[in-house]
């Protein structure tokens, strides 16, 4: 019988995670029945999502089950097949990562091609590439020339929104945690300008950005008739907090902020003030929306399109952290990428060739 | 010469306002020249939005002038004319209130009918109706059937929010400032329950008033398919504060939250925290929206044809206070009124009949 380990979530985590809230677990294989896949996986995504469902408060996601694997996307190669349609050496994507075999029920298994690398398809091809999508067109209705914000902009989302928003001819700047993320999303990802949210008060930080990127923003309010004055058009907001409050100072008129994420909230075990200016609201005529791109399936042809050749073009490139070292660096890639030490998907290779 | 008299603001108020801030002072009324119309006041509003007006502070409306008559709405009765089309004798509303005789341009003179009460044109004909119209249907998207939220319901916009919802077959509650105020609402306005904000905590208070209403609050977060989840489809604030934060919880599923006024935090002086839970924006896929009135004139036509039906059908009412005692009146009017103490639009008569 062939074994294979997993990842089990033995106390659910109070504040941040830590090494006592998981056990990596070796359990037998089972053959796959009819209908069924056994898949060895080659690839897993850690990703800010999981620590939410750690917790067993409600949310938009399934608590994960105490002292059974925990779930997430992965690709990895079919070694048995009781599929029809989906032979064996055949690679497929789906939601049963944190473990080295899966047995997958067909339905919930999606082939993909080999002509990219697997973890492509977590990533800017997967729903991280359809979420920055969604968000920035879809909710945000970004247009070409739109002054874009992005916060934790070279994380996972952050980067594919922000290489989105440059192939549109948007001018974009975006935030992060480090001095070389900053020079990364300047320098290798071309947006205007970058700052870190570090250096505080975010406020300043983000004003002399904008300043760098040659955004005016308009201290009045009213704004006449086609004079609709300067700022961001479009903020895509993956931490909230004091990153919020200071975006939602320099909105223009009828700008739109996409709440995508909070990450700077989800390990807060207070509840966090939310911001203290809502009153610009109503004098910018500003919309705030929330969105989860599972309600967005419609948009999935479209998103593939644009995406596909945005990658041909080399407009928007995968950006991900990928980490060797098999199962057993799983648990501590998600707790380094909790803390902001990656740039783009924290992928984790699990077996064979990437 | 005929001489008048006329409120001015002689210093910003800090925090709340008080009868130091201005001056009720005698001035000479000139004849009007051509193109002008010499306007004697009959009725004026006091607004909320007025008290930002007497800060220096940046916002949406001009700061009023120290030591010179401060605007608002008024209707009155033209004295002498020197518009051709306008005669002696006919009715126009403008901007020139706080005064007793207003000389007034043509072009910010709009004649109004005399088949109604003249304040009406203060109230539901007037702005006011049209900031529930607007709010309701064009930003909140509201539909016969959904359950809609009010705060400052028995406030000029808020009751007519309330009135305009129950006119389209919705299921409406609204909170005010005081057991009066709530029995007006239920009693009065037919809303389908009440509750008052001084009722602590609001979360709670809201709640029970869900529950009267028969308003079922799911308290899942992803609701399936066509399972939409139960709880608020429209909330209409004009308070901002803690009632923002209890209503965001009881939100369904692709609310709409529309942001008008924010009266619990006018008077501040110190920035005042948001909403501590803003996640739920993003689990409840939540919008929330700031307008200002002024930016929808396109929907004019729609507002005044729906309004004039209902109000013939009886289906809403112009809900005021209307203070008598002339202009010395109208201070402390507009004092009481931010305390809370008026049902309706607070309008206040200058002169003649009503």
């Amino acid at each position: 019988m062939r074994t294979g380990r997993e990842w089990h979530l033995v106390r659910r985590p109070v504040g941040s995670p830590g090494d006592g809230d998981v056990r990596l677990v070796e359990v037998e294989v089972p053959d796959p029945g009819p209908g069924e896949l056994l898949v060895r996986n080659t690839v897993m995504s850690v990703e800010p999502y999981m620590r939410g469902r750690m917790s067993d408060r409600p949310s938009y996601a399934e608590p994960y089950a105490l002292d059974a694997p925990m779930g997430g996307l992965a690709v990895g190669e079919v070694v048995a097949s009781g599929v029809e349609g989906i032979p064996v050496g055949g690679r497929v994507r789906h939601e049963l990562g944190w473990r080295e075999y899966a047995l997958v029920p067909a339905e919930a298994a999606e082939p993909v091609g080999d002509d990219l690398p697997a973890s492509a398809h977590l990533g800017v091809l997967g729903l991280t590439g359809m979420t920055a999508h969604v968000g920035l067109l879809k909710v945000g209705r970004c247009r070409p020339g739109d002054t874009v914000l992005v916060s934790a902009a070279a994380g996972a989302v952050g980067a594919a929104v922000g290489q989105i928003a440059k192939a549109m001819g948007c001018t974009v700047i975006g935030s992060a945690g480090s001095a070389d993320k900053v020079r990364f999303l300047t320098e290798e990802l071309g947006f205007d300008a970058a700052f870190s949210h570090r250096d505080t008060p975010v406020r300043e930080a983000l004003a002399a950005a904008l300043d760098r990127a040659g955004v005016g923003v308009d201290r009045g309010f009213t704004g006449g008739e086609g004079a609709r004055g300067g700022g961001v058009d479009v903020y895509f907001d993956n931490v909230g907090g004091e990153q919020l409050e200071a975006a939602i100072r320099v909105m223009r008129t009828s700008g739109r902020i996409v709440l995508c994420g909070a990450i700077s909230v989800y390990n807060a075990t207070e509840p966090v003030p939310g911001p203290r200016n809502l009153l610009l609201m109503i004098w910018r005529r500003l919309r705030m929306e929330g969105f989860l791109v599972t309600d967005h399936e419609e948009e999935r042809a479209a998103f593939e399109r644009d995406m596909a050749r945005w990658l041909r073009d080399g407009a928007v490139r995968n950006v991900e952290t990928a980490v060797p070292g098999g199962i057993e660096a799983a648990w501590p890639a998600f707790l380094a990428m909790l803390r902001g030490g990656n740039v783009g998907k924290t992928v984790v290779r699990l077996a064979g060739t990437p």
